[in-house]
């Protein structure tokens, strides 16, 4: 941690400062420059630097400290250099490979989850996706079928042998999800639901986290970090978009997350171009762009008749807009070496 | 709900639109603008007219569709006129008062908690804040005393006689919480977490909900619609801030949100100057300032010494801080037409 | 226009509003639902909405006022359905080709504007990009080598053959920089600078228009209509970042922008990743990102040396890194049917 | 500036930005620790340290540079401890005295802006604001009526006596606005327009330069920079709201930026809460927030009949608004020990 005093600090005010740091255990450097004082406090052997940096700056003689290591650090590309790899049956996330999580954004019944099971089974999808259990802004809207749900999603998983990935959203049926889904999603509205990722940090099952509406990339790699203390080391993070002022597109995509992850972690990064745009016209171009950006898969809302779906139509992409799309999104995977 | 057809909408097409929002039971008056067709459709008894809306605008010669209703009932003022009034034993807040909620962050030992409620009693607060299960971005940052912190706050309350308010972040102990608490606080990592919201929805205890990070003002109270429709209309707003990309302050305080949720909403509304600022030295001018703007109160951390923190030190205000500020606050209070 | 009223309005208060937009010239179809009145008001012959709107909503018993009509008219895809074509020398921007511009963003010297001028060449450019103006958020910083270093630019031109694109930031100079360029851009900071907006709209080079820092497309477009009604339609967008709460990126690129402006407009679209995300890290794989969602081109940042940059070293890229993106871009580029 | 190298930075590699850093001039001051060597850079006597810290940036082996100083020096508290107070005729910004301006957003003619300029005059403000050249974000909007504006603002004054501050939008006129304003004021689209601000740098008249509309404070610091250096020290900022996410108001009113800038500036603060909030009806509440905050006064829009206004009639307030407001603002700017 590097400790920036104010520019009026006193000799006494600073003695009080690194006093304090050293009884924090640190090994102190001052650095008494012209303008001001910086105190380099390092070897405190911490992973909540954080906090420490806030008692800090609580000091009315400090201006500000800043932190030097990473808030995480199962999570950090320091602890694991490679990019770790998740699987699932016989589909690997975070190879060479580019994955296709395909199917409703929510299960809404027999006819129509079969139908689109198998049409992005016949695409070339390799995981199906469908809500049973959905989070909703309105208490009013459709909040998914349960159990009911989750029922016919094995039954789909019988039929065309696609793994599944279902979102969790209450500790109190984490037991039940798991025992039909093989990958836990956990959504973007409880990225910091830290009782659920305990949670699943506990579970045996593959699990996507998905980013907050306007979480940092750090505050996303904090809450992996829970995850994988908790003990479960099969996390993906799934970019859906941040929040901006623009008002055309339901979310901003942020793909450069894709490469700031690499930087930072080792964690295999999932890109959902429904979510993210809002717009099922945007869809197909988004999914090639989070290709060739370097994703490690996408998360695709395929409907039967999305006019007629009972959540986010108007971000789903019919089965045609589907198959149309497979062969130009492996175009450009290949295009950047990796194949699906 | 009003349909805004493409430009190049074809007649077949918009015949098309009109027959699927009759079909949902709308009534439709269709205007054949110059430039394009507009359709308005009423009269349908729905309360998620929004998933209707999205359908419509999956349809590719809409250009998009405007939702007249709102898209909540019981937090709307068109249900309650008035401002409805949460008592806490002697404590009401949304009538004339504006209430002082003083108290640490986090409860961390017998003597900082009763240290601290002593001062915030003496100064004329008149509910106790303290955490005693927290929310940490980090999961290696102190994340509370649990029910050993419940049992101070209890202890604080006795001596005191002030009413406690304390966060529930897990629905698994929302019947511990409930045993010692007063008021529950839901955090803004926690606005949507629907589970969550649905349970404190069948307690019959006051709930105080914080805004999202970057969550709307319509979101927000859809949130505490989930809270009213379950059976339990003693709730209150509190603002936090939201994300912004200024990093001087830890958040962006929009005081404005206490006069929108007026134009929309009975709730009263509670602002968190600590919180949404992140620095102990704004924190005197925006109670101040919440008190000028109406809203009913403020929540203020206050800590015997900030420096020595478990967390958010440097969002806390000294002892002497507070006394300071409430005869401050007082004047501006009363020279708005209230009182504390 | 469609204004919709408070759920409270009287009769009389319908009646005045009705009043007021006949006498804007508006035919008038009131719709009196259940739980409020909705008025169409269609045929005002106005592109100046917007302000109508704005009085409308002024008044006390109206809820607000939605536009039908699109705030922009040569901008938009309804003036013109095909996307325009921008032609420098033998450069055509968006056709079906793919534009690399390339340079560094300030020009330093001759020996550094010459040096990469060639390898750009070499490497595959078309359009040679250089800044002689530099805005910068501090006064102390490098504001560029003005006149000298639109000569350099011209000299490059003259060896490589290269048509120059380069920022123009005062009315005062757009004639010099006229003498110079080939291609003008209007930076972030100056998209809403509308005095230069009408003067570039007065002369006969194209103009490159960059996204402003948090501007809406709306608001972008908006913009370009300034310079096209001014009688300049030779213009191309350019989608450079916007703001968020994110610090690891210096922005957030919005490469759903260019889907965008596809939907509403007619304009090409440049992106330009080295502004996008501060990191010439990132560079390359969001130029192939570009390429897959379908924009016209990019605008990269390419330094000899960039530790020695004057300015926005970070962000450039080195000649070997330009060398070796170039056939990785082309593939991409391929893979979604066009060329470069 | 402190030098945080990578993990896995090698000696060879620390050794080189040592040496470069020496080169710029610094004393260092490296400190190897055990999870990375961070180097303290001190002692050279620059201004523009950003460039310096970007270029090592862009070194490989530096994860980032930390600034110690800051990026502006005149509108600095470092350089001025004291509040600066600017002087227009009898009027202070900057004292004890809480300044209310107040005049039509933009003048329409002669019979509106007198009958606005009486009342504000009789109701108490001391400043008469109106604009002559409004941006537009459209170009199909009014935008002012230029020279014959500006005359009327001057028969305003010589009637009523009451000090004009009006808007200069292009380097071209501001001899023109000099010959009529008592204060220019620069727009928020204008905040960077550096030409504007180097220009007006030169002139002897107060400048009120307005935040972007997503600036942050240091970047708003900076533009003032470039005014004082420019040889103008009679610059006041005002605050107008920042975007976010939140549709309901047009900005969000920033009013913690008030003790932001006390904090790092001497320059006083005025707050907008016309433009800031976009809504009439929130006007006066700000205006007591802004005072109980400690702003130095607000900017506010009165307009005789505001749905006649040409522009931003939603966020224009009517005379008996005003009327209203005054002795209510009166009583909160006194409850803070000012007065006006």
């Amino acid at each position: 941690m590097i400790v920036i005093m104010q520019a009026d600090a006193t000799k006494e005010q600073i003695g009080e400062v690194e006093g304090a740091l050293q009884e924090w255990g640190y090994e102190i450097h001052p650095i008494y420059g012209v303008e001001r004082t910086v105190i380099a406090a390092v070897g405190a052997p911490t992973q909540d630097e954080a906090r420490v940096a806030e008692q800090v700056e609580s000091l009315p003689s400090v201006e500000r400290a800043v932190l030097i290591l990473k808030p995480y650090r199962f999570a950090s590309k320091e602890f694991r250099p490679e990019k770790s790899q998740v699987k699932v049956g016989d589909v690997v996330i975070g190879d060479n490979s580019f994955v296709m999580m395909a199917g409703p954004c929510t299960v809404e019944s027999e006819e129509q989850l079969m139908t689109a099971a198998r049409a992005v089974k016949a695409g070339g999808a390799t995981v199906l996706r469908g809500g049973a259990f959905k989070p909703s802004t309105s208490p009013y809207s459709f909040q998914g079928m349960g159990e009911d749900g989750l029922k016919l999603l094995a039954q789909a998983r019988e039929e065309t042998g696609l793994p599944i990935i279902t979102e969790v959203m209450h500790v109190g049926n984490i037991d039940l999800v798991c025992k039909y889904a093989d990958i836990l999603q956990i959504g973007t509205r409880n990225m910091q639901n830290y009782d659920l990722l305990i949670e699943v940090g506990k579970v045996k099952k593959p699990v996507m986290l998905k980013r907050g509406m306007s979480a940092k990339i750090e505050e996303w790699l904090q809450a992996a970090e829970y995850i994988i203390k908790g003990g479960n080391d099969a996390v993906m993070l799934c970019e859906r978009g941040v929040r901006t002022s623009e008002t055309y597109t339901r979310n901003t995509l942020d793909l450069s997350a894709v490469l700031a992850v690499r930087e930072l972690s080792h964690l295999p990064v999932i890109i959902d171009p429904s979510q993210g745009t809002g717009r099922s016209s945007m869809v197909p171009a988004m999914c090639k762009a989070a290709a060739a950006v370097g994703a490690d898969g996408v998360l695709v809302e395929v409907h039967p008749n999305p006019e007629k779906a009972l959540k986010d139509g108007a971000q789903s992409i019919t089965i045609p807009a589907f198959e149309k799309l497979m062969p130009e999104l492996r175009a450009v995977v290949e295009a950047v070496g990796r194949y699906m």
